[in-house]
């Protein structure tokens, strides 16, 4: 049950964003912005840095509703769910870029702390041709998923187990978006 | 040196705010609402919770600005900086209310992990009068802050030292606000 009285069947931060719509605008906003606003990242890019810092601050809400729409992002087949799985299992290995998989280890450092990130990271990232608006939104959807993610486990929402709850909602959030109440059950 | 070409003298978060004023606007409007929005918390009382899970993750400019905010709330006199220094330093023995003082240590729960929050937590807030809202706002405040500190310092913004370059910028954080741009320089 979750710590205050949110809607039943509302899952994660979709319970959260019920209790306090107004709050919901902006971070439903800034989520629309950065996952699927305009961007030399592909939106299966950027969802799959949300979905790794998620699982890194082991979300499961996040985690699996944003692996989802990164999955969606591809096509949403079989092979597009294997392949985010295999990118969160493995960051390091990832089947990205070189410049995505330099932008992962960047995300994963701000997931633990902003101070972690080094001049050496970013001269990594940009060796692999990172500009600095790739760097300033990976660190900011990095920041905002540590936010995103204890919104979502402070409250004790109800989360549900497994990808297959999370495949339509994925779905709703690749092809709808954040802004006009998509990524509600 | 930030990591990214930020405006030189614009320091923390308006540095970054600068570079992309397309995300800023949601994280302006997020933080009006939590802290200077209607709320049966004073905003003194939610800028203590900003400065002390800042201080807790160690970034400097938010929290300096936010003590000197939460200080200017409650009239910006020596007293009233000595206050919020206290609050950081023990939050547990803060000068607040005893409810406030149970919120504070879900804020700081948050902080580490939204998953650190109690059932047992939860009841001890409740059992101060806290109720359902005050407790969704204090996660969120401190879920938020987990996002702007990680902003700052993911960047390496430029950080000035010391409460008293702080002191101005509070002051407008307190009177003007967050929504139209007020915590820049």
């Amino acid at each position: 049950m979750a710590h205050i009285a949110l809607e039943e069947g509302m899952p994660g931060i979709t319970g959260a964003f019920g209790f306090r719509p107004e709050t919901a605008k902006p971070m439903r906003e800034l989520a629309e912005i950065l996952l699927r606003g305009e961007s030399t990242l592909t939106s299966a890019e950027r969802e799959a840095i949300a979905a790794v810092v998620s699982s890194g601050n082991e979300c499961r809400f996040c985690q699996l509703s944003h692996s989802a729409a990164a999955a969606e992002h591809r096509g949403g087949r079989e092979e597009d769910y294997r392949w985010i799985e295999a990118v969160k299992a493995n960051p390091e290995g990832a089947d990205v870029s070189a410049k995505v998989r330099a932008l992962l280890r960047i995300a994963l450092k701000v997931r633990e702390s902003g101070k972690k990130v080094t001049g050496q990271d970013i001269a990594a990232a940009r060796e692999q041709g990172a500009t600095d608006r790739e760097i300033h939104d990976t660190v900011l959807i990095a920041a905002a998923f540590s936010m995103y993610n204890r919104y979502v486990d402070g409250l004790a929402t109800w989360q549900p187990e497994g990808i297959e709850a999370y495949k339509p909602m994925g779905k709703r959030m690749a092809l709808e978006g954040y802004a006009q109440g998509a990524g509600r059950r």
